[in-house]
């Protein structure tokens, strides 16, 4: 009982995930909980994935079950890179235990204690809890419906004249750095999730992606891409990745935990090859390499376009349960003044409750009645919108949509101030 | 082509594994191969894996493939703790992606840049490779067969004398501490695999243990016991973990990969309340969880006691290859200032060539004639002794063995000074 651990400096900046606090409290039995960002297990495949465990421990069990590369299977490193819309070197994708892992990776290789690094207002939780313990100094560039926004991006830089006849990045870089703060070092990278974002479902629009991608380039601002929903689109596809517009400044993370099932741990990472060598001797020492016998089974799954035929049966269920509760905000909001977005795809809405209202103040509330949400303040870098909230339409059923979302209106109506 | 892609400080402490180096040479077909750390394939039971996926998926497919709790699975969490030589409260299990993620776990939580870190000499190769990114002064502990040398312990820590009436550790440590050069703080912890030690093969005896715990007691040194070989015992079972004996002092860690399987990568930690949340949350940052299906299989496959029947098969075969190795030494060393150990377990034997030869250099003239090794000095954290190298005797065969180890000392002879 004398013993006393010495905790490093960066332990202090680990703290335990919000979201899952507010989780364990909704699996209480009988709460319609739209908090969740879990896939819904309808979509699983359970009967491939068997066939398929069946086939590779029948074929070559032994190499299933044994040690291997740390970049991953070369047969699933090919498929990875037929499947994205650019030319992708299979040598430039790392396999990665879900793409949390190459978020960490990444945090690892690029972040110092006190680097800057950028993220959309507001951004993914996951995202800044892997960066953290690497001691970053996050800032969040004000985002609108279609993205960043580049004149805040551009403040954020130093740089506050529109492009133009700029000189060459390196140059032009150079120049910046001479003008900031030396405290206030270039950033490391921004850090985007452009298609059907987490948590506000948002897409960024073409325009948006041509004009970000221009203005990394010209500047010299590496971009750290996620991409683990843009499969999941309702009508049309979104516009082309960042990293297909200029593979040698991003790196491109995606995954098959939303296409396939989160509980095999699969993702992978993209990455030039100027930085391709250091994530790699980063996750060898971090768990030598993904599960061969996990790579081998999706890789197994994915042959024959397994792909093509089942991600529409994904699609097509997200977009009913989209709609059911588009529908019922629609019906049960009205009269309140509440507003949410339409997203594209994905498995999220964006809610602003009426003014003055704290989406934390109404959690509980909410929860004493049978339903649970994720208040939006949880993904903001800096300063949070308190009337925002999170609405996962996946998970629930589209009658437990219905219910929970009137019993949600329900409660901001016993609580909203002009009702007060 | 203009980006330029600033790495973190720490990213230059991480390099390429020199052993997966080597191997990537020994996969050459025809080389008989001592280098690799592999487990036998004919060890992996694959049927009763094929039956265990099959059982999971049938049960409930749909919970083994959603995302789960960052802790682990609770049943596969309880099993651990069941199988272990003291009392484990199974709250204190965390469910790791193989044990190497233990490693980075630790260093994240414990190690800030500078920190000291002990370890054996020599010591694993993969605990320098994981802890490396934290940026530790590692600092090599001298180590006789029986384990850690108690007199360069004591040394490193600032205290000469010897155990007695010393104050209790806490004031004790204090007292030390204001004795040391403020650059040099006291060591965050001692790193050690007591049992059939990566890369050497040896034991740490009982009566060292007991010191050895008694000492970091005394000092308030907390200990990393890593132990993926204790189950591979041929005559007698080893001496008690240290963890068994000072649980709130130290953290444990252990691996499925050695008695059922390494492509799962599956391991855990039992670390005490104290440390626990902060590794715990370390590990969500990182990948979320490990693999909810991987645990699941291994979960059941554990269950009616499995693992009393098979390992005690991986014992005895790897016991026979033992007996190969060290009758092939015998007969085809002799003559050669060559020593060797007699492990009393795991996987690898540990050679020290004769006065004034190099493993390194012999290295290149071996794998032209057919064989590979792995010089010893990959596993040294400070001076290695440039005559050892380590051989490993599971993944060969016994023909294979006997074969190599002839070459071996033909090679040896081939370039010891005496003959040159």
């Amino acid at each position: 009982m004398d013993m006393h651990w010495t905790l490093a400096h960066r332990a202090q900046k680990m703290n335990p995930s919000v979201i899952r606090e507010i989780l364990k409290v909704t699996e209480r039995p009988g709460i319609i909980s739209f908090a969740g960002g879990l896939p819904s297990p309808k979509t699983f495949p359970v009967e491939v994935f068997s066939e398929a465990c069946a086939k590779v421990l029948g074929d070559d069990g032994h190499s299933a079950l044994q040690y291997a590369a740390s970049e991953g299977l070369p047969a699933l490193r090919q498929q990875v890179a037929d499947m994205l819309p650019w030319a992708v070197d299979p040598a430039q994708v790392l396999i990665t235990s879900g793409s949390q892992q190459g978020l960490d990776l990444i945090g690892k290789v690029l972040i110092d204690p006190g680097s800057r690094v950028l993220v959309e207002t507001p951004t993914y939780l996951g995202a800044l809890q892997a960066f953290a313990p690497m001691e970053p100094m996050v800032e969040g560039i004000a985002s609108d419906e279609h993205g960043p926004d580049l004149h805040s991006l551009r403040h954020a830089l130093g740089v506050e004249a529109e492009p133009g006849d700029a000189p060459e990045a390196p140059e032009r870089r150079r120049l910046l750095q001479l003008n900031l703060d030396p405290a206030r070092d270039f950033p490391r990278f921004m850090y985007v999730l452009p298609n059907f974002q987490n948590p506000t479902g948002r897409t960024m629009s073409e325009e948006r992606r041509a004009a970000l991608v221009a203005e990394a380039q010209r500047l010299g601002l590496p971009l750290l891409e996620d991409n683990p929903y843009g499969d999941l689109w309702f009508d049309t596809p979104p516009p082309a990745p960042l990293t297909a517009r200029h593979p040698e400044g991003c790196v491109y993370l995606g995954s098959f935990s939303k296409v396939l099932a989160p509980g095999l741990r699969l993702g992978f990472m993209v990455a030039p090859p100027s930085l391709y060598p250091k994530l790699l001797q980063a996750k060898q020492a971090a768990d030598l390499h993904t599960p061969s016998f996990n790579q081998r089974v999706v890789s197994d799954v994915l042959k024959d376009g397994f792909l093509d035929r089942h991600v529409p049966t994904i699609r097509s269920l997200y977009k009913a349960q989209r709609d059911a509760m588009l529908e019922a905000l629609e019906t049960h909001m009205q009269g309140l003044d509440v507003q949410w977005n339409r997203p594209a795809g994905g498995m999220f809405i964006w809610v602003q409750l009426p003014a003055g209202m704290s989406a934390i103040d109404l959690l509980p509330h909410a929860v004493d009645k049978g339903v649970a949400f994720v208040p939006g303040s949880a993904f903001y870098a800096g300063t949070a919108d308190p009337r925002a909230l999170r609405l996962s339409f996946v998970t629930p059923t589209v009658e437990q949509i219905r219910v929970g979302v009137e019993v949600l209106a329900q409660v901001i109506r016993d609580h909203a101030p002009h009702t007060a």
